[in-house]
């Protein structure tokens, strides 16, 4: 994949943490110009990627679902914003802010709307932004950003890190230790996985045909983001994937370890999607 | 109307200005979010000002309609932080980027969303999206962007701002006097609104109704951008409109200042403007 590797590891690791959002805006803005104009010049050779990427979208979808990606491109970059800023300030979010923030720059935005490109099924606008189909679309995407961050948690530990991820998050806001973090998040992303598979079984019958692919999509999206995060080498502490001796081999579990219905506490920006009248 | 006051004057105008585009970043990632969520928390007046409106629009317009006045919320918010973070590094960004820049920054992506809320006519996607359209709304933007900066240009000169204007840019960028640069700043616009007349007249006959009434809707904001920005104290630097007897009136001209067809030197980003297969 194109994005995460270029602005996480490579270019604003450089200069004092301070300085990182305003080079981070800027370069923000030529990349998503690239993304969203074949006559721009990005001077820069990632943003070239994907604007040769775009161009080759432009060659076979309509213009609306280039659009989607677009704007879910740039959606993506504003998360990454937002957690450089709180990387810069030294601000520790709380688990409310950082769901937002992190449903956004996780790329699950992008990463989706790769599923119109590459299905071809055109989600006609008024399905696609049916409430309950926003909901499915951030549930999938929740999901698949905390399980990456328990893909990368050893690898995160080995290092060091201590930046904001859904148990340093947990770990300030409420006083635990990491057992008792990893245990409280497997438990939300359990809440809203349960969620996402109800509120499916009930969309799925009144979705028309192109909406029923995606939908299939973001349920593949989960599961293969599983497998991918299990093997891909920049979230293994050790560079490989761990056979099943290893004790740091995941493991999918048996039974959700949280079965309560309702939105997750403390969380208000993603409460709406246990909204009863979602349609 | 609600955007630019808050975050131009009231919000960003405190603390180091090496400060500000983090400070911006996790304060857009919070709009942003209540301009999405009805559910969200904002913590913040402005924002839930901005809720409140977005709850106005879902309760008369269709989904895709608020979702396209969400997208252009996050695009606009995305231009302020790059116009921050180009202030804080005290970086004069040279033409091409400032047009993109304020392309965006300028608020008229939301500004222009409001269309369809306002005249109920939802242009399908198919016709949203098709490059000319998207050319012509962007030229439309453009065009109200340079508007306003000429409207606010003696506001700026007598306060001794020497942010990023049309005429800071093309200063700087050609080495000319300020004189110099409103007449090349008129050039630069008017080049542009030909094209927009031009592209306009050939892609009317082919829209929708729908369509059709969306380009009228750009047409008619050129006007009444310029109206507005002839009497809003904001940008007037005796804080009236002036009457004809005083200099600082602004007119509108008989001709164009530059009939020369094809894109502006020097400016690869909206270079595509003036693609001759734009359909």
């Amino acid at each position: 994949m194109y994005w995460g590797f270029a602005f996480d590891d490579a270019r604003c690791d450089s200069g004092p943490l301070s300085t990182r959002p305003a080079q981070f805006n800027v370069l923000a803005g030529q990349v998503q110009r690239a993304c969203e104009t074949d006559s721009a010049d990005p001077g820069d050779r990632y943003a070239r990627a994907l604007q040769d990427i775009v161009r080759r979208f432009r060659s076979f979808a309509a213009p609306a679902q280039v659009a989607r990606f677009q704007h879910a491109h740039r959606t993506w970059l504003s998360g990454v914003a937002w957690q450089i800023a709180n990387q810069a300030m030294g601000r520790m979010p709380g688990l409310d802010e950082f769901l937002t923030m992190r449903l956004q720059a996780a790329g699950g935005h992008p990463t989706y709307a790769l599923l119109e490109l590459a299905t071809g099924a055109q989600v006609p606008d008024r399905e696609l932004y049916r409430p309950a189909v926003r909901a499915l679309s951030e549930m999938a995407m929740m999901v698949a950003a905390l399980d990456n961050d328990r893909h990368s948690l050893h690898k995160e530990l080995a290092r060091g890190h201590t930046d904001q991820n859904v148990y340093t998050v947990l770990m300030a806001e409420r006083g635990i230790g990491l057992q008792q973090a990893v245990v409280e998040a497997a438990r939300l992303r359990d809440r809203i996985l349960l969620r996402f598979l109800r509120l499916h079984d009930r969309v799925r019958p009144t979705a028309g045909q192109e909406l029923a692919v995606y939908l299939q999509g973001l349920r593949y999206g989960l599961r293969g983001n599983n497998e991918w995060g299990m093997r891909v080498p920049r979230y293994l502490s050790q560079g490989h994937w761990p056979d099943s001796m290893e004790d740091l081999a995941l493991a999918y579990a048996e039974e959700p370890t949280d079965t309560r219905p309702g939105p997750v506490p403390g969380a208000p920006g993603i409460a709406w999607w246990w909204d009863q009248d979602l349609a």
